[in-house]
């Protein structure tokens, strides 16, 4: 307990030490000064006993059960992504500021986690910068890294400077944390992964169909069955706003018609009122809101609407395409559905727009999402790269499957097999054993100590082991294991060729 | 080419029209002004042109191979820490300042990066501070969290932390990455991965053992035969620098006694008169500086040495438990060796201490280290808590398999066969084929274009893919695939059935 108060108040006191004037060295015999002291201030010991360690708001702790469950749907993802022909790269976690700011607009950059410089950081700072007290001012002098926000920036940074080693088309996968200084809320955290699958250097539209028998395979090998993969295309927006007069409203637009889902028809239609948008035009989406029928059917009222618009009966031939082929190659759990007021960061979508939702009762947001970008590398000063990308939300696939209790029970089996402890020479027995069923791969252990039996017993239940071998004196003159059932209780005197073969 | 001038000079008048007087808004008036006269600022345009992006020194991309290479490595550590009974744990990026510094000395707090806090992070100095214009006053002002240092202080949090969840003993594994501000160079990045093993909440040698035979089961299962596991005891070395009267120099007497390999017998002598070691004590050591034999008659010489020391004598005892327990148990491709020189981070470490280096041969610092320290929790609170683990150097050891040659060649394999597009029909035809090929498991892609059929081959080449299927209107016609083996030239014409048994 002093040591831990030394190291603690020591802790304090390089920095406190500083105001007093004390020299750091000297330290100690303020330390011990406290120390002697100590008694007279309850309240230091009563904040120091308290003083528990935590994680900062918004990240996580995964202990085991949770890391397994994790695993299996990032390898299940991956595995996917490698049968689609996808490669994986990595980049690092932090990248130049410049890199980064400025491509997620103004809120984005203040959700940007910056990295203080090293060392003696504020050399760089002149006395005017400084005297102007401004974090605009500033941050960019005391800062020059920056925690990656998202993997789209930082892949396209990737493309450019590695586009001669790069063979085009080029298809890449990425699972990466990511990180966001985001106000932390349920299901919302500072740190999370996220899995992108992106294709760049084609505008063919087998890609998209692709994308589409992506998603159905992920969710199928996940179990998740019945998902729904909502389709758009960013042109059959334009070509809407073209035809009720509202290009340049592109954006309320389809901002409004995107809450259709939670608002209502009339309250969208009160919003696009009051963001200008005229009677006329908004009487001219009528048939938007009672779009009905499969794919085919809505396919046709969307012709009708745009018959006058170029770029929207493009975006028509486009979905039609991806609604055709899928039909044909079909989907194995899956359904395609077309959904008008799908918007998702409109700036950024030239193309197709993804967005998928879990199987109907399960209450959760869309479960991935993604689309066609025609300039993704052009922020970077590489032109004419057309990219398409999908993204899976690990965390909302995490909870559904759940929610569902769809994690398979193998997954999270830890260890098979205990052997219990009863001394030095039954142990090394014991270990040896242990060794032989590790090299035929059987998660096996002994317990370290020659504990007592029940606590080691209790050790086995706790943590799930569903066998435990006991080697005491008798079993080790006879050269055999007893082996226990755990759940059932049942046990069995056994060679070690039998408890091999017991145990695979 | 203009847009991208645009969007740099957007970035950059920012924050320069500030100083202009310039409103934010304006800045296009400003822009347009630039751009119009750029021809009169080549060397404007000179900058913009040549801004290629990059990354921050001492990080690193990943491209396919090295992602795959890298994760050979480490999901053949993760089998062997499970067979082991090692259970995986992941702590978030970053953690409250305050759990990490002053946990690695002075140089480590120096290394550690901090991040900057988000939004008004001035509002929390006060003007005194301020004006002080001191890093080491403003730094736990405006940053309160910082990222991972290493994996071992995040995991003795999560034990204090979680320590009513958690079943003791502990045995945890972790493969994370951390980040350290140090000066890059040649095998030194700044964001590196770690890979942990280790248990707390047992004193039992057996826990020593296990590690020693982890190690082997690991090298030998990534082919790496010939691996040296050095062993020594910090007992030991306390013993040696009681018995030479210098225990109150232990760290002077151990950091000379360590270069031993590197300076030789004559300079670790001068090393130790320097800093004050007797005439006499040197004297004593002679032994150790010629111990030879195996590591039974090296035992027998320290025992000699020690005769007088307690600690010394115990550190020896412990050092023979685990040679004979691993010579009865044998190591497949590894050996065990006694160092007395080795001291690794000695203030951490209390017992057992290893290190692993890479076959004779290789020049390559350890690829491997760890040991016993007894109060790992400590610094949080949590008394009596002994621990042991070890850790795997995966850069280095990625790079000892490629001087090496011993990455098996799949673990590259990308895509095994890729089908030339021919137009929309017949590509339509090709993806049902990939779609069923996908479903039994083979990784196969269509092109997404129809280009030139020399550029179709040409991609299937540089991506190393084995094999293209051709299905021309002749093909399609009559319902079969030419298959075509890149390497050899062969062609055969065949049903899909034929097809599938031929990729698989």
């Amino acid at each position: 307990m002093v040591q831990c108060i030394r190291r603690h108040i020591k802790h304090k006191v390089t920095i406190k030490s500083k105001y007093l004037g004390l020299a750091y060295e000297n330290y100690n015999i303020f330390v011990t000064y406290i120390l002697f002291h100590l008694k007279r201030f309850p309240t230091i010991v009563g904040n120091i006993m308290a003083q528990k360690p935590g994680i900062p708001k918004g990240t996580r702790d995964f202990n085991a059960a949770e890391v397994a469950k994790r695993s299996y749907i990032m390898e299940t993802i991956k595995e996917q992504f490698k049968l689609f022909g996808f490669q994986p790269i990595e980049t690092p976690s932090f990248e130049n500021s410049e890199t980064l700011m400025g491509k997620y607009g103004d809120e984005g950059d203040r959700l940007i986690f910056k990295i203080l410089n090293s060392g003696e950081f504020l050399k760089k700072v002149s006395d005017e910068d400084y005297q102007s007290k401004s974090e605009t001012v500033l941050t960019p002098k005391i800062s020059e890294k920056a925690l990656r926000y998202d993997l789209t920036v930082p892949f396209a940074r990737f493309v450019v400077q590695h586009q001669n080693d790069i063979e085009f088309p080029f298809k890449r996968y990425q699972i990466q944390p990511v990180w966001r200084a985001d106000r932390p809320q349920k299901g919302r955290f500072r740190e999370f992964y996220q899995c992108d699958a992106d294709v760049v250097g084609s505008k063919s539209l087998f890609q998209e169909v692709e994308f589409v028998q992506l998603y159905d395979a992920v969710f199928s090998a996940l179990k998740l069955d019945g998902v729904t993969i909502k389709i758009n295309n960013r042109k059959i927006l334009s070509g809407i706003a073209e035809v009720i007069g509202a290009q340049d409203k592109l954006i309320d637009f389809t901002v409004a018609l995107d809450k259709l889902d939670k608002i209502g028809e009339e309250k969208v239609k009160e919003e696009m009122r009051s963001k200008g948008i005229s009677e006329e035009g908004i009487t001219k989406l009528h048939p938007l809101f009672t779009l009905k029928g499969d794919f085919g059917d809505q396919v046709e009222s969307l012709k009708s609407i745009l018959s006058s618009s170029e770029i929207g009966l493009k975006g028509i031939e486009e979905l039609e395409f991806i609604n055709t082929a899928i039909s044909t190659l079909q989907l194995k759990t899956a359904k395609l559905q077309l959904d008008v007021t799908l918007a998702r960061g409109l700036n950024y979508y030239t193309g197709a727009i993804f967005e998928v939702s879990a199987p109907e009762g399960v209450k959760m947001g869309s479960i991935g999402g993604g689309g066609r970008y025609d300039d993704l590398t052009g922020i970077f000063g590489l032109k004419d790269m057309s990219g398409v990308g999908i993204s899976f939300g690990l965390d909302r696939i995490y909870l559904v499957l759940e929610e569902l209790n769809l994690f398979p029970d193998t997954i999270t089996a830890s260890t098979k097999v205990l052997f219990i402890n009863f001394g030095e020479k039954e142990a090394m027995a014991c270990l040896q054993a242990v060794t032989k069923l590790r090299q035929e791969g059987i998660k096996a252990e002994l317990y370290p100590d020659a504990a007592k039996m029940k606590k080691q017993m209790n050790h086995a239940n706790r943590r799930d082991i569903p066998f435990v071998v006991l080697v005491g004196e008798e079993e080790l003159n006879s050269g055999v294991f007893t082996l226990k059932n755990m759940s059932s209780g049942e046990q069995h005197k056994v060679d070690f060729q039998a408890l091999l073969d017991m145990l695979k």
